[in-house]
């Protein structure tokens, strides 16, 4: 099924779109958040399945479903917890500034805690204060779990994945190196994130979805042009359930923390790049310095999944950046 | 005022806390939880203050309350943001291996993301899945703000400032410089806080509030001996406000997002120590090595803050460290 948040309230309005994203079902008899949906997630699951059978069966009418009425489908969430786990892209970020990766980079994840008390709606404008900071997009895909326990295996980790969805990590790239040369890592480098529209079960994705990546292109525009449509499946060092296994190793994960990929990159480079931060560096490699510039007010990204038959499964994350006076 | 959360569901039962601590009233008629009223607080202030004085007042009789009843005020938070606002500690830290402190710490605040979606209860065991990761407390004092728009300066920030409360921040101080040594920052070498049992409203502090910093000593007890008991408003580099200012630059902080301290620290040595850390770096700058060890099962940590008049002003956190299976 696939599941979004109207962009009613602090914490949304919980629905049931239907595979073609044309209309949607109200689903607060269930829950009336995808928060407390997730909260009792065995309980609430079977119930927004049978509505969502019934949308999709034509058993029930729906609403029109329109993507610029929806908020993150976590408006707000109390754990977002970020990967790298596509370590080529960490390996060329390094190799640009020649920097030596440690090799430990290839067994032990790497992932940041995020902010997630003010996520942006999909469709929302994306604020900048000033053009020096260096705003980046960044292309990624999420998944959000239920309760997790502490010290859970990497096999036991993959059942907690409930759902999916994509990601527009917003990064300052001219904060980044000051904020993690005082060693507490990343957190004005890291303004409010944005996450796609809907946010799918495993099952609505079938076979590319193989438990613990997504075996497709993750496709990313700027300015209305393609710039990268790399293979989520493809170069993913570390898959979902090792990120998970990860990130509760030392404490439980609340039900509704949210785990990112970091940005998708294949060492192709034909496939493209999901951030300009990559694009610089291969310009850098290539010409010696970077043509590319970050964003500015004015920009659009906009990033979206097909499936193999072409259909849109978690709609457009679309954003324009302003000028935040 | 003093609020707390009944430990009934994942959000707690918002409650109202007379000044003494003995008893308390309900105040679902105003919201059903803390973070429900940190939501609309313009609106709710008013009316659990009117609670609090029909209680203060005897107009209402109350029920016993007992601390051991209590969540954290916030069971879970959507931000808990960190900082090290007692530069002296730092400094003290980087000396006891040798290294040099960058001069910026005394004017650009170390902050970092903490974890909030499973916060400890004041009086739940602390679980500890590794001896070796050497598990540290850590007392500090931390505010709880309202809605604050990006870019704010520091003082309308301190105008946001809503509740105050007590912080046991748990370090696994083994796993630290390995994260850190990765870029990131901290993420498993920070495992669930807890905070105290009772969240004040700062008029309720009297003028011990300076309305960014809190001018009482922090008492800190192991195994039932004071370890320290430093004035929290002395030493502290950056006051609240500057903190929250600092936290809002690139973003805007959603309401009940959690401001903490870091480590309160005396550059007067005699008041003692708020974590194990400092305690063993003094121990390694007189004797050339720590003799003090982390945290093992069984040890007990008790922090409180008393009033002028010897009251108890937010409860005790209290919790043992117990081994996790």
């Amino acid at each position: 099924m696939k599941l979004a948040s109207l962009n009613s309230s602090r914490d949304g309005q919980l629905i049931v779109v239907n595979a073609e994203l044309t209309k949607y079902a109200a689903a607060d008899s269930v829950a009336p958040t995808l928060q407390s949906a997730l909260d009792r997630w065995q309980d609430c699951a079977p119930k927004l399945q049978t509505i969502a059978d019934q949308l999709q069966g034509d058993e029930l009418t729906g609403e029109p479903f329109t993507q610029e009425s929806c908020a993150s489908p976590l408006p707000r969430a109390y754990h977002w917890v970020d990967g790298s786990a596509y370590v080529n892209h960490v390996e060329l970020v390094r190799k640009a500034r020649g920097a030596e990766m440690p090799e430990s980079f290839w067994t032990d994840p790497l992932m940041y805690q995020g902010g997630s008390d003010t996520f942006l709606a999909p469709r929302e404008a994306i604020p900048l204060g000033d053009v020096a900071w260096g705003m980046d997009l960044e292309a990624e895909v999420a998944v959000v779990v239920d309760d997790v326990p502490m010290g859970i295996s990497t096999d036991a980790a993959a059942q907690h994945i409930k759902l999916i969805m994509l990601v527009n990590d917003v990064s300052l790239r001219n904060l980044i190196p000051a904020e993690l040369a005082k060693g507490f890592g990343f957190y004005q480098a890291k303004p409010s994130s944005s996450f796609s529209p809907v946010a799918a079960t495993p099952d609505e994705i079938g076979d590319a979805w193989d438990g613990r990546k997504l075996h497709l292109p993750l496709r990313t525009f700027l300015n209305g042009e393609l710039i990268g449509e790399p293979n989520a499946g493809v170069d993913m060092t570390f898959d979902f359930a090792q990120l998970i296994t990860h990130a509760a190793k030392t404490r439980p994960l609340g039900a509704g923390t949210i785990i990112g990929s970091g940005t998708v990159s294949n060492t192709d480079r034909s496939s493209g790049s999901c951030c300009l931060a990559e694009i610089r560096m291969l310009e850098i490699i290539e010409h010696g310095e970077p043509k590319t510039e970050f964003m500015k007010a004015g920009d659009r990204v906009q990033i979206h999944m097909l499936d193999k038959k072409g259909q849109n499964i978690f709609g457009d994350i679309d954003q324009v950046v302003v000028a935040y006076e």
